[in-house]
């Protein structure tokens, strides 16, 4: 499995004309090599090569082993910036993934001022934002996971109840069925609150009658992420906001047809973007339209109006667009789909059309 | 105190030749503003002038407002290195920092061949290294209660305990004590787990008598941290583990005993390691002496043969030899130092020796 990954990494670089890559997110490291290390501020990375020979730069406090590449160990106590040196070819272009940090890279170009260094995290996070049936299949299990907790806190909320009490409940449900846990701090809003995109849950702010109920929520399993927005209404509804949800729904539904290989994925943000536009929304939405998604919650990639790459089998992402009138309320619905050969497929299931709960 | 932050800040800028600076990491933009933003991937960044025109780069998407700085303010759908562009002068050398992702600064550099990028983060990071009086009180309050958890937790645990449960003794114990939370996630090690300084504390491994009990803990305090280590024994100590503690702790004390300021860092880390090296002990010691420090566990800056600078009051750092023998045992010893104008004030009182518990 490894190797058929780094063989995809490799062949990326080679169209790119780069014979070495430094690959420092560590979830891309876990991605290619199996091996999970949290570095915290020390140097981690694996340095790729067209001519298969790949090696890892690894600190005495990881406790890693037998990892199958050339291992270069090293503490705390030596120049990390030499270990980088020693371990490239300072006379061929190197490319460089997204992550890494100011604290290496400029120490680097200041030590080989004749380096050439490029962007070359396009190289890997391509393969990973090309999800390969194992990753599908996790992604899956995780949404459907998502699927069957959003049922039952649908049922769950009632009028009274502080946001904090619904999103323990999610978080709980989660475990019990058998998640690791939650993919990122889960978001319930009440009325108002649902204007604020980065709204906590409040252990204060009970449920009225009347508000809106926005729910973000997402589970990993396996070291995959789900992510699901649904926005319900306490016991009746007003109509603007109905018909503000109404048309989020329309421009997720819009978006999501346009999904299969070939797509330019800003034709896809456009056919939201337009329906949300055409009827005075855009003001109150400044979002892309959606994100990739997989061992992390936001992976590289987004749906916007900037990504002019087309759609490719393997992809998984989400739309959701939102309104959100500060002070007032908010909307928003999102679903993860997946582009599959011949179109798509949407990994949640959960009805997307707004209902009277609580 | 913001004003007298970044002026600090800019007196660093000066003595180095910068006129701009581009600050990224949301801990120093904290510092240096009090706005609290989690940026994930996207763009966030103060750009800090000698001129005293300072802008900060803000995306719709975070909730702040009233900055007082001169804001830039952008939505997902605009190219983010155009933003940047925009509020940088090309033709003067750009100093950043640390955090700041190859993400954006490949872009950047790529878009501008001619624009000098510099290592600023010295700039701003020294500055946060130098405790304001401020900050020195909430750390000491931060270790005020890491010292009456930690002799708490010494009275609690008992053989045939497991990991987990002495850990959550904790975590529980800071929240009652009026900590926000922990600094990092809390290390009970039992046994032959001590010798992995990255063991997650496991929910079946038992306490047995005969063996040590190291503890590596911190919370947080409004927002700045505490971080501490003690190895404990239960019920009885096998002589060869004693003995490596004790010459552990007088690693901790010489290089306490040498604290103070104008010391080059390096000698601070020099005085634990040679004793270390005298007893055999530097293979199984690959660490630095300790880190710095303050809004996060682990701030720029270590006490390692690398660090030639010399101490200055308010630096607040750890000192925390150690000896890891994999399969058999572990000790480690850990307290943090405040340099203060005429010597140091250690900010751990939990006595350092090694104790029978259980």
């Amino acid at each position: 499995m490894s190797n058929v990954r780094i063989q995809r990494v490799i062949e990326k670089m080679k169209k790119k004309g780069l014979t070495q890559l430094l690959v420092s997110d560590p979830f891309s490291i876990k991605f290619l090599t199996g091996v999970n290390v949290n570095p915290g501020e020390r140097l981690y990375a694996l340095i790729l090569r067209t001519n298969g020979k790949h090696t890892f730069l690894l600190n005495y406090l990881f406790f890693v082993k037998d990892t199958g590449f050339e291992e270069v160990w090293f503490g705390d106590t030596v120049d990390q910036i030499k270990i980088i040196i020693d371990n490239i070819d300072t006379k061929e272009t190197l490319g460089i993934d997204k992550t890494w940090p100011a604290r290496f890279l400029i120490p680097l170009q200041e030590a080989c001022p004749d380096l050439k260094v490029v962007w070359g995290s396009d190289c890997v996070d391509d393969v990973r934002a090309e999800k390969d049936p194992e990753e599908v299949a996790l992604m899956k299990k995780a949404s459907q996971i998502n699927d069957s907790v959003m049922l039952k806190v649908k049922d769950f909320i009632k009028e009274g109840m502080t946001e904090k009490e619904v999103a323990e409940f999610i978080d709980n449900e989660y475990l019990k069925a058998g998640a690791e846990g939650v993919s990122f701090d889960t978001i319930v809003c009440f009325g108002e609150n649902a204007a604020d995109q980065h709204h906590m849950p409040s252990e204060t702010r009970k449920l009225a009658a009347g508000e809106c109920i926005l729910i973000d929520m997402g589970c990993r399993y396996k070291g995959y992420c789900s992510d699901m927005t649904r926005t319900y209404y306490c016991k009746s509804a007003d109509p603007e906001q109905t018909f503000a949800h109404d048309i989020v729904r329309e421009a997720v539904e819009r978006a999501e047809a346009l999904c299969k290989p070939g797509t330019p994925i800003c034709e896809i943000d456009k056919a939201a973007r337009d329906l949300m536009d055409e009827h005075g929304y855009l003001k109150y939405w400044t979002n892309r339209t959606g994100h990739f998604i997989g061992q992390e919650d936001h992976e590289y990639g987004d749906v916007s109006p900037l990504n002019t790459n087309p759609a490719v089998p393997g992809m998984i992402f989400s739309i959701e667009p939102g309104v959100y009138i500060p002070g007032k309320y908010g909307v928003r619905v999102e679903d993860l789909i997946l582009i599959t050969e011949d179109g798509h497929e949407i990994l949640n299931h959960v009805d997307k059309k707004w209902e009277i709960v609580g």
